[in-house]
């Protein structure tokens, strides 16, 4: 069956994550697998599974979702863009559809990924525009926040920053880079964090640790001390979710054209 | 009375406009303005009338609205903006509150204002994030729009691009500048435009104009015919208010510091 890749943008705010929830005895959590799922299934009239690459938690945003589905033969000629689009709701948008090759996996031939966490510095008010993207906070100071995330750069071990129960077979991860966009003229200020893996909550758990530290509790030096004590109580403020946005996935036949 | 300014930004997709609206027999529209006297008013514990610079339109959205109202001496050492925040819904907030000389008024003292009008030229999606913002155009010319819009910079009878009912003295405005931020790697395409004054609904008219230019259904050399016509019914399209915000308000005592 012809497999068919879906770039994905939604907003979090109403999803339960990603994943799809077995539930029984009550109403399925409303997740964006699901909803994909049964938009697809509809244009299909049969039951499909949609692979993503990225297991979102509930409430984080989306730009650059990956994820993909074998569409039977018989129905690879429909606009699958457009019939998806047409029978998603609007907080879920296909930006690409693409028939790939048989072989293509969104989660294991991801390469690596890029997660903005936006922050809104100015606990006075907050842009009714922004309010939905970003972890209100009180003034923080920037710039040790930049400077000691210098130290959770490369290939670490990670543990400090995983979430509680998380049982992953190895918690070493790679960070390329993080990277701080912020203007004297805005309360806003944005953190890109570029890695080849992520583990489950490590940039809300990572933010939560420079948050601390631009707010005065820790000091730039701690943060070092946090990363090799590889324990997760050291560190143990996760920023919330809202604030998160999966910005893309870098694949190798994305990168061919750049 | 002391006399306070207060600046403010706004989603305006749930509100019916700036304006309070007098109906007997059934409940009031829900405006920005009333809301605002509303929440002023539960401070105060007496009516007050705010007094906004322009009066937006059902759905247009707002960052840069300033509005003023008198404040008995006895409240004056409240902290308003945290104030009003705290009983505004979340789709109005003060960014800034100030106490001003008794002369200051926010409609008549408005030396230029600045709206930007946003446009989303791709019909197979939009993203859930920009969708409150934008009009969903098929792909326009926007090199051709730019070519246009060069045509109704000046001081110039805007009799073309008012709306129809507009009964101002004159409809002569000047606009400085209509500038257009867009770039290939994304569907957005927005232009700012700067006037010393605008008549009702004219930039969404003029947009409405440039985008049947972008389209293909005018002719750049149509624009200066159109405009010179003075006659709102060559131009009939209005571009949809969601597209539409007022990004700024300038006052003369802004520029010194600048």
């Amino acid at each position: 069956m012809p497999r068919l890749r879906l770039d994905l943008a939604y907003m979090g705010t109403k999803f339960a994550g990603w994943q799809a929830q077995e539930v029984t005895g009550r109403p399925h959590p409303r997740t964006v697998q699901a909803v994909l799922e049964e938009a697809a299934g509809r244009i299909l009239g049969q039951t499909v599974r949609v692979q993503g690459a990225s297991r979102t938690d509930s409430g984080v945003h989306a730009l650059g979702q990956v994820a993909h589905l074998d569409i039977p033969e018989a129905k690879a000629n429909i606009d699958w863009q457009l019939a998806l689009n047409d029978n998603l709701p609007h907080d879920v948008v296909v930006t690409r559809a693409a028939f790939v090759p048989d072989s293509f996996d969104a989660r294991f031939d991801a390469r690596s990924k890029i997660y903005v966490y936006r922050l809104w510095r100015n606990p006075r008010y907050v842009l009714p525009q922004v309010r939905p993207f970003v972890w209100r906070t009180r003034p923080v100071d920037l710039s040790s926040m930049e400077e000691a995330a210098a130290h959770l750069i490369g290939t670490l071990d990670f543990a400090s920053f995983r979430n509680q129960g998380c049982q992953y077979r190895t918690t070493v991860r790679t960070l390329y880079s993080i990277t701080l966009d912020a203007s004297e003229d805005s309360p806003e200020a944005a953190f890109t964090f570029h890695g080849e893996g992520f583990l489950k909550q490590m940039v809300r758990n990572i933010m939560g640790c420079l948050v601390n530290l631009g707010l005065g509790k820790l000091r730039p030096e701690d943060v070092p001390a946090i990363r090799d004590a590889r324990d997760r109580r050291i560190a143990p403020i996760t920023a919330p979710a809202q604030g998160l946005t999966l910005k893309k996935i870098l694949y190798e036949e994305d990168s061919r054209g750049e």
